[in-house]
């Protein structure tokens, strides 16, 4: 127990005198109510994306999964351990969450690794590789039908795979039923890392809007 | 793209105001040098325990997977698609990872979905019943040896998941290899949302002991 | 058998009175002495592109596999019915051919009903459907890792396709050893019907250049 | 790219001197408005007949597969890999081609390697055999009820081989519509090589009768 993180101790430190207490009513709050979040954040395990940091978002505002590559796979009728599907399975019958996004990063690991058959290592991954595989769908369109014809293709292949999962995520009947009754919402979004950038995905064109364009009162620095 | 959440959009304001010009170089050298993480934390798609937030960690510092009940999968050979065990692999054998931290806490609505055979709505979930049946080890091992007797039961099932996810993390050869060769450690931890508390489970006893034992420096609020 | 069609039997009637006398011995002893090509072409069943005309190519010259979108599938263990690679094994290891050139094309219908999930009439094929799913892992490459970022996505798919399909032929252990002793080599082309044009893939770059650059005395009209 | 078949860039190179520019206005409104052709034919891979030659045929006039033995496999209600079923699909239900002619020819290699069961090399062929099992049908046929009983036994097993695949395209459910709505027609035909005389399958005898006898403008020679 010795071996314990220090810097995570000393984290946590940190937020007991300095984040928790102007919080302790909210965080009390929380515990007795239950959490009652409007927002299911799909994203990245990336170290660098942190959905309640770039959302500035605080305790009981984000019910969020990460996996690698920010990946929802379609619905699959098959009784299998799906974890992404129960959890957004639980977020949208359990939880009823308005909004899912689906937020992806550039120089993301997990799309590169599909890209070069690998990860850092060099071998395709025993697990990785099968999961990744989901991004498959999302090349063979970005191929036949690009949004933008000359872009990138990691950037590319990082939007199609949030387009892919968006598209995945209209595959769940119960996701289906609640667009249709207009309770629930979809969105894409795409962080730059060293911009710290975020942007927007268009559901008409597909395409991705610089988020600062979005709201009037947002500072374009 | 009008409908993208408002809270959502005005915390990246914040974010992009107040947060990221002081990260400014930071987030610039991760942007092109890449992720160099060295904790990887498992934890649970609740909204009110943010590992970030609780671990005051900064761009760059936890590899993040998020699942319903912070649960792992054990191994499985199967060729299959596996979210958890897939970025488990990329971190432990891409990113080379030196620890990895599962992080329970209170009243977990995945504990509570198996302990009651169900979601909030009153049904298994198609997906989620698969998922949690992942606590079905943990439950048997708490009822055959229980490391707490008189324990609350709900707490007693989130520790023994905790331990069941420890054991399951066990079972990747790529992990057993590490531990062998002290590469890697496994920790288990625990949050209590209403008084900001996180435990440390003691390897030698089993049990979860306050962080704030841990080290002289912390403060005892 | 009156209802052969009459535009058949004139064109017959022209190849009797005005090709086959010239070719007359060459057709006789092709007879006596069988076939011994030296090429193998495959190519689409597309009407606008013969082989034999782009290539005037005479009796004799080319062994013709064509089949939609000229596609090599790759090579199956299964004792099953392929007919591609039975043509495959026929050439190579039967009649030794030394050059198999896959000839594409632009505006192939069997990439656009590829790229657009469908075929004219609009439903995706029975048939056609699984034949042209061989261009996933083309697509998925395109995606990935672009020759040529900038390209139109059709030809871009076709020629994604040539080198998919140049890729599979050497999945063919009687094809891998041939290369390796030399006594085999693969080519890639492509033909613009409008332009008449011929193009050659470089097997550096994986690049189609002009055919006319390839030999001083082709005429650059 | 310098070992590009001298032959064959020898060859594009007359194609493009004298062919092309005859045609250059047929090319261009072949790729403009897309191929339009009213007959497909079903040919064999062999290098002395070429569909194209022997009808004497233009740009855009054949819509042609060709494989070994000029085959059709019945129709098979899989959702496996069918090269000339898809074929066969785009050309019925897409192109609406009003003419299937199946095309065989004398000392055909594949129906002697039936025959042989064997190819040059003595081998049955891991693809060949299981290909030109196709014949089974036909051969068993030819035993059973003979059309010429003192037949030579390669020719008939050639005229067979082109019945039976008549008697597959039947089975598509498709052209059976087609025709019974008398939008589609099935022809035989067959090539000797070394007279360069071309026979068509009467459908009521089933017999083959020399193409010259079927038209008057047509020279006896």
């Amino acid at each position: 127990m010795k071996d314990f993180p220090k810097d995570l101790l000393a984290g946590y430190g940190r937020f007991r005198d300095k984040t928790y207490p102007g919080l302790r009513e909210q965080y009390n709050a929380l515990a007795i109510y239950g959490q009652d979040p409007k927002v299911m954040v799909i994203s990245c395990c990336d170290s660098r994306v942190s959905p309640e940091g770039i959302f500035n978002a605080g305790p009981g505002e984000l019910f969020v999964v990460r996996n690698v590559a920010n990946l929802v796979p379609g619905f699959e009728d098959d009784l299998g351990t799906h974890g992404t599907s129960a959890a957004i399975e639980y977020a949208v019958t359990g939880l009823e969450v308005q909004h899912i996004v689906v937020l992806g990063h550039c120089k993301c690991g997990g799309v590169q690794a599909f890209r070069a058959r690998g990860i850092a290592s060099g071998t395709p991954g025993q697990f990785l590789g099968p999961w990744i595989k989901l991004l498959e769908p999302a090349a063979i369109e970005l191929a036949c039908n690009p949004v933008e014809p000359n872009e990138d293709p990691q950037l590319g292949m990082e939007y199609a795979g949030i387009r892919q999962s968006l598209k995945n995520l209209r595959t769940f009947p119960f996701i289906e039923k609640r667009l249709a009754d207009k309770h629930l919402q979809l969105h894409g979004a795409w962080f730059d890392i060293g911009a710290g950038e975020l942007r927007v995905m268009d559901k008409q064109t597909s395409k991705f809007i610089p988020a600062v364009e979005l709201l009037p009162g947002l500072s374009v620095s």
